[in-house]
């Protein structure tokens, strides 16, 4: 497990010694990610369906100029501008990077209302049914993917750690952090079934939350999961599309390949299909198991899919 | 079967008393539909596998700026900007109506290199599964739809008589014509099979043009499927999202009707289903047929899904 090095949690202890006062919920981080966008409107259609006595929740639109115009971003993809260290990609006015700045003016640990806790809502054109993003290995978030995972069996875990994203996304304005990736979903579209899922996720964090600041006060969430080990697909690396000297893609994802996230590829497996008809194979020397599979906006990024390990985690108690 | 009123084609005879001296394949009419332009790369990689003795093959991207963007289009769909009837829409700069008409200048029937047939290619995050979209019923058409079906049995075929495609479309440039719809895909992406699938509908094509062109004297194309009935998916009209006052979208397309293009809707069944999660039922008197389910570019246009009707019709001979 890779030390975390910015914003470390201030407990690592799910007995409440540090509680829970904000929470943060974000949708539309990428404008066309539209699961995001409705539930933040639906959630604010009916605020009431967020209370729980313990904590705040406060709901945010992330990018609302890209979300006018469809689009994942104007500028430069908002979920990679939250590093307040790196230098600023230029002079010019830069709506994206004002954007993160704004945000974390305002949810920072230093900002005006600061948040303590934020779930970020984005979907993908991969195969990544409910997945959790896990930005710290820590004892409040494992144990909250613990739980979670006993509310839906279906759930996915990934540690982003390693990534970059740990250090420059939306996430970053929290010292506790979820992702919520949910798909496949075609940007642009609205799908009702992941829809429905992403809210009761939502509601069976909120729930936890409630519980992890009552402490034993508040009532027992059940214990099933909780001490079994968690499976976690750990970021280990990307690899990008074949492409020619000019820089074009010559190959697409294999068909063996689509839609296979969370699955294993072994050393000489098919990984690409080029336009000819021949297949790739990977390369690598070691057995991954590949996620963000044919992600629409990880084109432009290079990346045809993301690799990970396959680890086992114990959630501690 | 609705008469043809505009380029009506000049023979519908099947014998080829007027032979297609040029056909045109274009991909990318709109930019975020990667299957057609990278096909389109493909082929002008390696030309000679479109050559067929009778006739000339030429490839054209359709909107170079949108792909280059990674959009739909730039200022107004291209596939709506070819019936030069219709009021201009408006006198200022305007990328998409210019590049129809430099379209139109150069394959229209006046044109400085005129086709005969056009073959357009797109894809759409609808399960269109491989899609014939067929602007005129006459009997060229029939049987080549009669033809690839024999080849492709899953092949579908939609008849857009009345959507408007068949005065406003790219494909209008031809006076014989054929869309190929496939999916779902979501949009900025590429999938192998669909792609390889693409490519081998396109190369039956050609060989049946081939066939066309050279009558009784080129090889039997087989006539098992040529006199069958067809199963055509006829176009009544399209039905918008529910809307509130300020028409922003209260409902979603319901998890029944998702990926359920061809499937029969009866009066009552599920249509959509509401952010708050209530039901609400297909009004209409007559049972349809949805296509374009979910169809990303047409939240825009307020059509959730196109209507269509299915009927039997015969390719003659």
């Amino acid at each position: 497990m890779i030390p975390v090095s910015d914003h470390p949690p201030q407990t690592v202890d799910s007995k409440g010694t540090a509680s829970i006062e904000r929470v943060l919920i974000v949708g539309g981080t990428h404008g066309n990610e539209l699961t995001g966008v409705y539930l933040i409107n639906q959630f604010d259609h009916s605020p009431g369906c967020l209370a729980r006595s313990s904590f705040k929740t406060v709901t945010q639109i992330g990018n609302p100029r890209a979300i006018a115009q469809g689009t994942r971003y104007v500028d430069q993809d908002l979920n990679r501008c939250f590093n307040f260290l790196a230098p600023p990609l230029s002079s010019r006015q830069h709506y994206e990077k004002e954007r993160a700045k704004d945000l974390f003016d305002q949810y920072g640990a230093h900002g005006t209302t600061p948040v303590d806790f934020v779930i970020d809502l984005h979907s993908t054109t991969s195969n990544a049914g409910l997945m959790l993003i896990l930005d710290h290995l820590d004892s409040f978030t494992l144990q909250l993917a613990a739980y979670l995972q006993g509310k839906e069996p279906e759930i996915k875990l990934y540690s982003s750690l390693g990534s970059g994203r740990e250090h420059d996304s939306m996430r970053t304005l929290g010292r506790y952090r979820l992702g919520i990736e949910v798909g496949p979903i075609a940007h642009g579209t609205l799908q009702a079934e992941l829809f429905r899922k992403t809210e009761s996720l939502i509601h069976h964090v909120l729930d936890y939350v409630e519980h992890y600041n009552g402490g034993r006060r508040s009532a027992p969430l059940g214990e099933s999961s909780s001490t079994s080990a968690l499976t976690v697909y750990q970021y280990v690396g990307a690899i990008d599309y074949p492409k020619n000297e000019q820089g074009a893609i010559t190959a697409m994802v294999h068909p063996q390949r689509q839609f296979q996230d969370y699955q294993v590829v072994n050393p000489g497996d098919p990984m690409f299909l080029t336009f000819a008809g021949e297949t790739i194979g990977y390369q690598g020397k070691t057995p991954v198991y590949p996620i963000f599979i044919n992600e629409a906006a990880y084109y432009e990024k290079g990346v045809a899919m993301s690799l990970t390990q396959r680890t086992n985690i114990s959630p501690g108690n």
